[in-house]
């Protein structure tokens, strides 16, 4: 189940997997004190890309939607991450509320929200699922695909607490990222633990401000350990205050290209890199692969067509695009079922708990491979992440995966970073 | 590799088995509230008796000698805990020396060393192994069976510290049960992490003083859930001043017997079970399944021949026996390869993180197994022990083995306690 790689890989990459294992357990430790001053979030997957050259992440998703796609051998260490999880953050709580998306109708969400309450049950939860959905006014079983039931129970707002009818949970769970903002009735609960936090949605979160957390880690893991920071990081710039509609905002991003443009095109010099450069262009806020651009060259972003335009415009839930961020295209060099491919890590605390490769059929090597037409191949971890095996190459499937272990770990780290600047002031209480 | 098992099983076991599945979210959270008062050792096996009409612990390993014997696919599982339960202990530490029992001519107990120091590794510390044997003076590589190698180095003492040369451990690993007290090179070492601490040795523990702490703990796990406590627990007694060699305190022995059996029979008969009761006398300290005697009649134990008397007078490392614990016998229904088997669970930090069965085809089910012609089953667990299947029997395997998961951890809590209890009043020093 491991994928094919359609390059022999013997630049760089291998340099950086090699030195990976070469440290592994200084690495190990690396992360592990890092966690003593900053504390990962409850769950988080992350989108990586190996070019051959470099291996980066390109997205980190806080309220991850794929736990029906893990490789149902690693469940064992999805329950042990989540009862480590549990410890830390409300050891006594007995009662789990799950608030997933309102999506009714994708099977494959359901079945995601299915796994998610099914690992947190057995890490020692009673788990319901509230659903936010207006039309959800009382129990509602959901058939799954799978043959599974799932069970929807409208939520109900009791002074600074939610609950559903003859439930008072200790912990809410969001697998909701608030794309839309925070829906009133989470507002100025705080009588419960709220996980992740709320402003780890989307309505907060920025794409720019979690690649800037990302470049200190990776700066300071790369000093570390004595590798190019580019190797495990992609440039990227931003430009606020962009109007596709009105046609505002595109010089901004034209020289945004340019410049990042330029600044990629001597690191493929100084690596010798044949390839042509490129960048994505995608909303800053917001996720689902929508508003999602490769550009080649600046002129491309300037006099978009309607289609074009109303493509960038809006995201997810209606929010308004007028934030991007452009940032360096990874391209990916491996391929699962002769479709283009892309690993995603699940974490769950300071876990790797899994992954699984995105697959598009339809799309090419320097496209977002999160668009129609995907699917996802759940048995492409032969072996958890945790364990490489040093007489093997380092190229092997197990090492890259640890090295793919690492690397989202570090983009965990940046989320760490990000919330806890983003963070709202408490307002103190005078005694 | 399920064992087959040879008893239909529809007694009080099954009902056991679904009240643990009907709970298992209350079920872990009570074990969760549980290690928030009581700090899990780092690692602990657990050898478990499933008699088919009741399901306990026989006994408590505090340096357990099989991870050779564990799935290699529940490797990340140890890993990850393993990196729990450093986080906890010394997240600083960077350097571990484990300490392995000096046998240096075992194959399968230097491969149990091996993979112990390769999941410390994995999980982020530097491991070196330091021999206690005198004739280890320098650096010495032992070739295992596998291929694999494995370098042993001297320990020094350095002050109130312990390493070996060029290599400062912060924390030290013992795998070394102290059968013979605590050598002198570890005496008096408080600058460096020492774990499991030097009381949870056989100089210290006594049996008893484990099965006295497991009392309270299965008590309250059986009142918090409705179970009779006898079905997780064998009934035991104790004879202390007991000297085979010179026929003192047979009499206590024969009385403690007849006791225990009275109990045993009551409880049988509560029942409706058919088969003939019988206790196992055996060393209160010590292990490796030496000076242990299945007894089904008090008078077996009054005039004992002069082999009986060796057998029972000396356990390892020429410890004499002078106290006894006399442990209700709990058959084993389980046959693996024909054999007689008995589960034995691994737990690192306070997760399950693997187990086998331990075969022996020339012993009863009435008998310890742990003797000569045993061997080891380590593909036994289909699947981890977290994740019981409620679609399932009760009776099937995973279930099963959530249930043997449950009931070792219960003994690793007991082993909490009785260190807690055994821990040496620490001097308090003036301000």
């Amino acid at each position: 189940m491991v994928p094919h790689l359609t390059t022999a890989l013997t630049g760089p990459l291998l340099d950086i997997e090699t030195k990976m294992l070469e440290n592994e357990a200084a690495i190990e430790r690396w992360l592990r004190t890092q966690w003593l001053e900053h504390t990962p979030p409850f769950y988080a997957s992350v989108d990586l890309r190996n070019a051959g050259f470099k291996l980066a992440p390109v997205d980190t998703n806080l309220f991850p939607g794929g736990f029906n796609n893990l490789n149902p051998a690693f469940m064992p260490l999805c329950v042990q991450a989540a009862m480590s999880a549990v410890e830390k953050i409300c050891p006594e709580a007995r009662n789990l509320l799950l608030i997933p998306e309102n999506h009714t109708r994708n099977q494959f969400y359901l079945q995601n929200v299915a796994g998610l309450a099914n690992i947190l049950r057995h890490a020692g939860l009673n788990v319901r699922i509230g659903s936010l959905l207006p039309e959800i006014t009382e129990p509602t079983t959901l058939e799954l695909a799978d043959g599974a039931k799932l069970l929807l129970e409208p939520v109900k707002r009791n002074g600074h607490r939610i609950g559903i009818d003859g439930f008072e949970p200790c912990a809410i769970l969001l697998n909701n990222d608030l794309s839309g903002g925070v829906p009133e009735i989470l507002q100025g609960v705080n009588e419960q633990f709220v996980i992740p936090p709320l402003h780890a949605g989307w309505h907060v979160r920025r794409k720019s401000e979690h690649f800037t957390a990302y470049d200190r880690v990776v700066n300071a893991f790369a000093t570390e350990f004595g590798i190019d920071p580019w190797l495990l990081n992609p440039y990227f710039g931003v430009c606020g205050k962009i109007n596709f509609q009105e046609r505002t905002g595109e010089e901004c991003l034209a020289l945004n290209v340019e410049a990042l443009l330029m600044r990629i095109r001597a690191k493929y010099s100084e690596y010798g890199i044949k390839s042509e450069p490129f960048v994505i262009v995608k909303a800053d806020a917001g996720t689902y692969g929508m508003g999602v651009m490769t550009v080649r060259d600046a002129s491309e972003v300037k006099g978009l067509n309607r289609k074009q335009r109303n493509k960038m415009a809006v995201v997810k839930e209606g929010l308004q695009v007028s934030e991007v961020i452009i940032q360096e295209g990874v391209p990916t060099f491996e391929t699962v079922d002769e479709g283009t491919a892309e690993p995603v890590v699940y974490m769950i605390d300071r876990y790797v708990v899994g992954g699984f490769y995105r697959v598009n059929t339809a799309r090419g090597i320097d496209e977002n491979l999160n668009a129609p037409g995907m699917h996802f191949k759940p048995l492409a971890f032969e072996t958890g992440c945790s364990l490489p095996d040093c007489t093997q190459a380092p190229d092997s499937a197990p090492n890259r995966f640890y090295a793919y272990g690492v690397v989202a770990r570090l983009a965990l780290l940046a989320a760490s970073l990000e919330l806890e600047q983003t963070a709202p002031v408490e307002s103190t209480v005078a005694a």
